[in-house]
């Protein structure tokens, strides 16, 4: 684990995305209109993202624990595919790119999951970091 | 939750796949030859991927605690994509499809984070199942 | 921790009680019409009595680990008070009764977080096993 | 979550209680007595107290992960009543009062789990915020 | 992870030991006469044990998850030297070795963590199966 | 728990060690030559004894939960001993002892259970702490 002992703290932030592919708009139609069996698809995926936000380092071996000080999911829906976003703020010494991948994993799981009763052919797609800001590089696209 | 109390055990299987898609062959290198600062990639996710496969019902909501009665993890290299494979077994009532895309999941996680320190270009793609076993219908490609 | 090993399984149901008591029908009127702004209260509570009917043997000493085969939260507006009830069954040497009231007891909680920016006078009540159903003495009410 | 990357820590202080009520003086005094077969009652479930302070962020989905810097658990027996006290401080952004009633509901659950082999009618009364100091209001009454 | 699927369940049950070494009387007069300022040592540490054995297959990557159907935590001071013996059983297809021993070193290491204070010498010295019984070879001494 | 509200972070380091002595130098052999059939001992060891170092407060009653912000598991092979070095450093208001030596154990434990099928007679000796750094009494060795 990286030695972060000498570093100061600073606002670190991070949003992350994940992509899951359904095979039909009946099950858009079902997670919109709230009729899929398990609940409430949106909201308790999110629920499960903001825990998962909590225990990256508990999950990735070299993830320092860290305040997490905000988390924020967001879904947007093209199409078949829809898009979770994790968008989470800390004050640290290090950042929380590695958190918002996680939690938005877990979001995308926990959809999978609540889903795969009503449609058998979805994918998760693209696990990604889309924005940094603070620490040594920003990888600037929302983050103004 | 599903109800599941009145349902048989039988033996459950489950492949499950997830591509890390690096962005130079240097990385590759780093990998195969151990020479990453954070330690031996494919030993360390191995290790969190173990982990994930158990702990999956306390981070995905209506998953049920199983026996985890088998885990795999295993790296293939196609180029600048590596396939992560977990194959889950249990004897329950209730499959493993889930459990292996978490692992699969936390397992390319690991990876991407023990890799950002010399590649920033690092996404997860597709997380998916590739064979299940036993339950109603099964989906086979590897289960012979 | 009591020794179970010469017992059989068994179909072992309990249902469990918490009274969330809020102080002012603007509160209810928030829930019911999903206007708090952490989010949908009953949805968001139910995922975390899931996972707290699932972490029941983490968080009490003496509770042995048991399959959770069954979990439903369900709530009842009556008044200024909310009545949470988690259903809980499994086959097993065990009763599911402390994992009943452990699960109703972190959706009373997470209620009472969520509500808390709105309503600072929330109290919870009465956390209290319902019914029984399989072992030495049911406690019957609601199972037949 | 809500954002607290913009506020400052200050030293915030909550004190929760759970109030169990056992059905029999005979329970009383096997408790007083260490004559309850599973085990010291108070000084067990004060220790399950203490982790569920620690992990109240784990189980309810809003809540900050905060280091607890103080935590007591105290009882006081009034006829058939005990009262389960939990102070607990930080020096942080935000409040403790979740996790002080969060851990007063575990070692109330557990007293309840100890004791049902010895009196099936008890019965967890009033979880509830006793004071809270820091923050934008206090609630004065134990803390001068 | 061992493949455990085509393994019968059986009466599988292990006795592990620590011993905490102490470096005065004054340390073990403490303990006895429950007066370390952090509480009562034996009782506090057999609930760190408790909760250690069902938290093994968390810690240990390739240990099953299994059910745990007893655990007893017992002490034996032979001079300075206090001998923690925990015994644990369970019908399953894997024995409980580790988490016998996995148990007795959280119950030493909670001592020791109780005891710095008061005593700034201590060491944990062999944690090690005593007995255990079932499976292809039995260790037997305590097991008739 | 000890009230640390009032108290200064500042750098604090421990070294702790734990002991696994084997029986056959074919033990030790299988081990260098990454022989042994459930995978790397070394790597794999390290990254149970990296969760385990951020897990000490949720396993030990009285630990306060800390940010832990450099963590390195070490191994030196002496005869049939395999030393197990684990250094913790954090900046906050108390020690990583039980930490360090928390993951010491852990990290030992998962020697002793990758390495059992091979070898029946291993034993865990001395877990120590070796040094600290930081706090009112330094113990040093190591650190100059």
């Amino acid at each position: 684990m990286v030695n972060i002992t000498h570093k100061s703290p600073s606002l670190r932030k991070a949003i992350a995305q994940a992509i899951v592919k359904v095979s039909s708009e009946v099950t858009i139609d079902a997670i919109v209109n709230r009729k899929v069996p398990k609940g409430d698809v949106f909201e308790m995926a999110k629920v499960a993202g903001l825990f998962a936000a909590k225990r990256t380092a508990d999950m990735i071996p070299d993830c320092h624990p860290l305040p997490i000080e905000f988390t924020a999911v967001s879904y947007e829906i093209k199409g078949l595919e829809i898009y979770v976003m994790v968008e989470i703020h800390t004050i640290y010494k290090t950042g929380v790119e590695v958190e918002a991948m996680h939690a938005a994993s877990v979001v995308a799981l926990t959809m999978y999951d609540m889903l795969k009763p009503i449609d058998k052919e979805i994918v998760i797609e693209k696990i990604q970091l889309m924005e940094k800001k603070g620490g040594k590089s920003d990888k600037k696209k929302y983050f103004p």
